[in-house]
């Protein structure tokens, strides 16, 4: 393995299970105090009177070795007694919540409730569940993802768990977005970042909200930022960013993906696949640099993996470079 | 067994396991729409945010036939997943929440938070969990049973449940009473009883917020009324009434539970257990008919027993006579 504790800091934004896996990595790969792990909080929702933070929550759970490898989100070795009652009971059993998983939940409000925020709830989550690096959200402030579709414009959730990404997408909305900013721990971290990352996630709805707080666009402008693609083969690994692109009549590939990050002037590199390397020269004409790699994280091991690629290829070019 | 389908309308009122275990036991002994159970909400607080309501769930797991035979509350086969990852995230845990039981927690806040009464929500818990008779909160009002102790005046679970009765009390407010009101389906019922039963439940807290409702001791005493005692041999069988009657400077027996609800002027008859056959002159001086029972009951048979023998002590010289 490369020596990768050259770097002061680095900080990674992700979305949910692609994004938690590398984090993961990158929590293997570095001391915990070297890595801050932001994350999109557009995906919140409030549940049976709880405020849900899945992103937050598969990233925690990611790095507590509690996430279920199976599904990507909730526990490994979840039980579902609540689930089952409340389904007798006729409650909406629509949205998965396990008996482990609820204690965050509750947890979460009753903190809240006491006038902590979003960001102090999560440290005491993560320390409590003995997660070493900083897991940030995005915002304190509420900022609602809505998904513009054929079959109107609707909640994240409700797009993504309850109609399984089903109507067609032609666009986005950020609720909230005028007034959300980032916290001054999001901005702190940024600024101290010897190394951006932005993990695979999808772009619109996972690393969209946070590019879009205003200061973090300019930070990842200034500073040594990378992208790995979530797309790989042409496919999502998981998540419906493939979909999406094609929905909105963009290229469904790892180049789309640059492309899109290129544009918005926030990247120096870019990491594709391996079975996208035909794509290298038209991501270097964006003006980026490229590694490929074996991007797909199928194990644990390949997450530590790639995350030691992804610091050794930014030591060279991006920060002593 | 004696025919007891001659009541038109029995009411029970309960407090929580005793007074269920009666109620089951009328239950079994009488159609579903000739009972109604009228349930102390006293005990009611918040916790984690949801609406807490002890006495109406384990009347409800009671008569659904899916109360834990053994703690008296929760639900029988319970798991306990939540309350682990709770204390493993430095949260409350000191209030025992099973996983199932949750599902009654956060439905009836859903039903609560859609505008529901108490009344309608704890209908549709009912309904869904297939019990018959119509089971009624003493009030959709908030009104709590404050302990006033050597420790201090303690909200009721904090005496209950978290400081386990051991504080010496000396006497009780009920926060809210001034303006809490019965609701209308419990007058009605009321109003509409040919026999109404004090189940088995604590004297203070469990009947005695439901006595002190506007119109209720009225109607008590306007009709064949009869109490069981709570008290068997000078013990209760479950929870603190002993320690009460003792804490107040009363008799520890059943005769000052007689006493207690004669002075209040709402009582006919008054069931005592074999073990107290000795009281009987005593309870008779008090103006009060009286049947001696089994009253203790250990089994599910013995529920029904003890309904089948009050009802037929009743169909005699209460409503026949």
């Amino acid at each position: 393995m490369p020596e990768t504790t050259s770097f002061g800091h680095v900080v990674a934004l992700a979305g949910g299970v692609g994004g938690a896996k590398l984090a993961h990595g990158l929590a293997q790969a570095l001391p915990a105090a070297a890595l801050t792990v932001i994350v999109n909080t557009g995906d919140d929702f409030e549940h049976l009177g709880l405020p849900i933070s899945p992103d937050l929550d598969t990233v925690m759970y990611t790095l507590a070795g509690l996430a279920n490898p199976v599904t990507g989100w909730g526990q490994v070795g979840e039980s579902w007694n609540f689930l089952a009652a409340l389904q007798r009971l006729g409650g909406p059993a629509w949205f998965q919540l396990g008996d482990r998983d609820l204690a965050t939940h509750l947890e979460r409000r009753r903190r809240l409730a006491a006038g902590a925020t979003l960001t102090q709830t999560t440290a005491a989550l993560c320390r409590a569940l003995g997660v070493g690096p900083a897991v940030l959200p995005m915002t304190d402030d509420p900022l609602r993802t809505l998904v513009q579709t054929d079959a109107g414009e609707l909640e994240f959730q409700e797009y993504f768990v309850h109609r399984q990404c089903a109507p067609r997408v032609n666009g986005f909305r950020f609720a909230g977005a005028e007034t959300a900013q980032p916290t001054p721990s999001v901005l702190a971290a940024l600024d101290a970042a010897d190394l951006i990352v932005l993990c695979p996630s999808n772009p619109f709805v996972s690393l969209g909200p946070i590019l879009l707080l205003p200061g973090v666009s300019t930070r990842l402008a200034a500073r040594p930022t990378l992208a790995v693609s979530p797309i790989v083969g042409g496919k999502a690994l998981k998540g419906p960013a493939a979909k999406m692109l094609d929905e909105l009549g963009l290229d469904v590939s790892a180049l789309a993906v640059a492309r899109r990050y290129a544009e918005a002037g926030v990247l120096r590199a870019f990491v594709l696949d391996h079975v996208d390397a035909a794509l290298v020269p038209d991501v270097r004409a964006l003006g980026l640099l490229t590694l490929v790699a074996d991007t797909v994280m199928s194990t644990e091991a390949d997450r530590a993996r790639l995350a030691h690629e992804v610091l050794a290829f930014a030591a060279q070019p991006l920060v002593a470079g």
